[in-house]
């Protein structure tokens, strides 16, 4: 049973109050009195937010701690997934201690919840998925970590793929995942045929990558959108990075929108900075729930990126060339709110009955704590507090 | 005279060793033995690299230090211009305490070299041109501020322009801006014209703002072309932004690539993100000069950016696509090297014999030291040390 009581605190930049937590969850706003036995903690004035949500990382890549990989590699897509199932042993990225990395990371800087896609391919069978399962239940109570199953590899081109993916279904997985039917399974109508049969078999959500851009990426969600037809998956399929949604092409992009609100498909971003990606204005307006992620981070894919929604948040809003405080609580809303539409969490969010998950920012308004970026005083999940100034009660490995 | 020993750290990441300073200059690197009187500072093996360089920013615009400016206005770029122009002295946006806070937080992340363009209006006359040159004068040894005159809400379309330019030139601005000649001014051959004219008669280079994009910018290009072959200022004259070179167009983007590398036009860049941008690999390897600035930060136009050039080498480094560290280490060079060849500084760069502006950066490698973006340990300049841990020697005002 957790109880707290957090004072001084301002919810989404509103007046200061308190915020009590009875058995994990939040129980009142308001000024509460200090009882004996109820933890308290003072806030100092800092805005309170629900948990941000990572929605599209990948816990089981990165070399966050490690020595510095070099990376002089030239590589397209396909030479950095191969690359890295090829090596990524023998470099010591070693699945279990660097999802924990990830993980602790994520909750240091105020996440609460992760969807974390994790490869499953024919040289490591599930023993990556297992790694990540691992860290899952380590840090059950620190940060809620949901597993999609992903043929990183691809799934025809790589022939007992599919079996894989139906047995990480059977040991835990939540979500089903897939990647460029096109672009790198060379063979759209098996993958898709495949994916959405194990989705349905298992009675399980789609999140499908797809990098595939303009044309292709085009032809691709309408396979895509044929399929939750047929299938009747509405509201069951997301597609992540939808860089075909960038494409300078008004009335077209307009169309495919159409159809996503309509399907309820749900889009996730990274706001990758260096091509065309969906407008996460654009997506709102038409009631497209948004989520976002960091993605990879300091992988052998490449160096960027931090296990921080918050910045994460920056490179959306600059990407997206959104300038004003309220585009600048939208990009907030995604890294939060979005997260949790995504995954259909029930009980999220800074209300009185959800569960306490959430964390103080630092800044005058919302969007001025977008912008600072700046270290989080405390992330409190279930009412337990996780994480103070940056750094959390547990130890990265 | 300043002399310093600076023990034990790794120039441009290569083998440890001792940076010995006498009068100012670098006399040599080494191992050095302390001496009576020679102030001596412990390196701990960071790595050394030349001072960084913001070779384009707005000294006069800043919010910050002040308390969050919120905006909720809808504007294209007049409608930026306009806006600030009739409020920043309302909104308390002094130009003298402003460029300070400014320029010492570059200072503090390790900026030895600024060129900021400052605002000349027939509003405002030459009074916000005065407060930067106060703060040259203020912060003289500790950062060096080079000025350029400029005509931020137009020259043709505001008379009395031109007049205020020519003073400005008079009075100490060592460059000669302008902007967007059609999209700002309505006019491109009055205002290049008028500003040719002036560089020509003051004998100063000019450095143009061109966010005309696509055909719009390039048939500006065009005309920048034409006055500096007529003019002979090959060599003397930067485009900043020139977003048009960012147009999805090959052959024509080589086209104009070559014109400014035979014309010695040099880049700069902000790495903006949310438009289309030159490709610095592409300039550089056409061998343009490419330098790069932070742009305004945190100003009434948008509330991005901090000052901080290696937070700018990583936006510039995400929005181009480079994930390589030999790449890495090209945008580490735009962000210092680059800002020197701009400029044209005599007496640049971490070799014997130069002047002693440097800082020291934190991680394994070049490439390391740009992706985490860490407090720089210290800051040299002319042999001083002006900055520690990320903190000056001197206090924003």
């Amino acid at each position: 049973m957790t109880d707290l009581l957090l004072r001084n605190v301002r919810p989404m930049a509103a007046e200061p109050c308190d915020i009590l937590v009875r058995d994990g969850a939040i129980a009142g706003f308001g000024r509460f009195e200090p009882e004996p036995g109820l933890p308290v903690e003072e806030g100092g004035g800092a805005i309170a937010v629900p948990g941000l949500i990572d929605a599209h990382t990948h816990l089981d890549k990165t070399t966050w701690g490690m020595s510095w990989h070099v990376n002089n590699r030239p590589a397209a897509l396909r030479g950095r997934i191969d690359f890295e199932r090829d090596n990524r042993a023998a470099i010591g990225i070693d699945p279990h201690r660097q999802s924990m990395r990830h993980a602790i990371g994520l909750a240091a800087h105020g996440a609460t919840h992760i969807r974390s896609h994790v490869d499953i391919d024919t040289t490591h069978g599930l023993s990556i998925v297992e790694g990540v399962l691992e860290t899952r239940e380590k840090l059950r109570g620190l940060i809620d970590i949901e597993i999609v199953a992903f043929p990183q590899s691809g799934v025809m081109v790589m022939p007992g793929t599919v079996e894989l993916l139906d047995e990480a279904l059977r040991q835990g997985c939540e979500v089903l995942g897939g990647i460029d039917p096109c672009g790198i399974d060379r063979d759209p109508k098996g993958q898709l045929d495949a994916l959405f049969a194990l989705a349905v078999k298992h009675q399980r959500p789609l999140d499908i990558h797809l990098h595939e851009m303009a044309d292709l990426g085009a032809f691709t969600m309408g396979l895509i959108f044929e399929r939750i037809r047929t299938n009747g998956m509405q509201g069951q399929v997301a597609i992540s990075h939808a860089f075909a949604l960038g494409m300078n092409d008004y009335l077209r992009v307009g169309a495919l929108i159409e159809q996503i609100a309509e399907l309820d498909v749900a889009i996730v971003t990274t706001g990758a900075p260096s091509v065309a990606v969906p407008s996460v204005m654009r997506l709102r307006e038409a009631g497209v729930r948004v989520a976002a992620g960091c993605d990879g981070i300091r992988d052998t894919w490449g160096p960027w990126g931090q296990p921080d929604m918050l910045d994460r948040a920056k490179v959306i809003g600059m990407k997206n060339g959104l300038r004003q405080d309220h585009e600048l609580e939208d990009v907030l809303n995604i890294v939060s709110q979005g997260g949790a539409d995504l995954m259909r969490l029930e009980s999220y969010g800074l209300k009185e009955g959800c569960r306490a998950d959430f964390t103080l920012l630092t800044g005058e308004t919302l969007a001025h704590a977008v912008v600072d970026v700046a270290p989080r005083p405390l992330v409190v999940k279930g009412g337990r507090v996780v994480a103070r100034q940056g750094l959390t009660v547990v130890d990265m490995p």
